[in-house]
């Protein structure tokens, strides 16, 4: 039984300015959520010292995270939904379109 | 650069009643992120009508999420965590001792 799709990605060569703060991540986050037509329930984040930020978005189809490194300029991205799969293949192309990274690898896993 | 280690797993027969409600899958979830030895930043859950749970737990070493399908007797849990790579390995085995899953499928990734 396949219940969702889970984009697994590793950003490269993102510039710092775009992933040291929380507010900067916060904001592309969410607008990220949004332009997906996800539903989010609730989200967390964390702003590590001096940089580096930490977050989750729950949302009703599973859920959004995101770890930033800017000293490497490297994030771990996860993008899980349920349903309709092509909202999960969406929401990673609006990442990449906001963090511009030199180069990526990512993992599409059928969860289930 | 290798900055964490994330086990993504499928957990298959797990008894309705470890899993349907909110207050039982967040007890779990929350006494095993506690005896791994995970620092606990935040955490948001929903419970689904009529049954079944989604919960994510912002770490500080990154994340712990939950989804479960009471109708499949499946869980779908992902441990993330950065550092001690030992820590991510005992909450997976904690998980498995609290959900006793009748069989399992895990892949372990390290990220970065």
């Amino acid at each position: 039984m396949i219940v969702g799709r889970h984009i697994i990605a590793e950003l490269y060569g993102v510039k710092e300015e775009l992933i040291a703060k929380e507010e900067v991540v916060r904001s592309i986050v969410e607008e990220v959520v949004d332009k997906a037509e996800l539903t989010k329930v609730g989200s967390v984040y964390k702003q590590f010292n001096p940089h580096g930020v930490t977050g989750i978005v729950l949302i009703a189809e599973s859920h959004v995270s995101i770890h930033t490194w800017p000293e490497y300029g490297l994030v771990n991205l996860d993008i899980f939904t349920c349903g309709d799969t092509s909202k999960v293949e969406k929401a990673f192309k609006l990442f990449l379109e906001k963090f511009k990274p030199e180069s990526y690898r990512h993992y599409v896993l059928d969860r289930g």
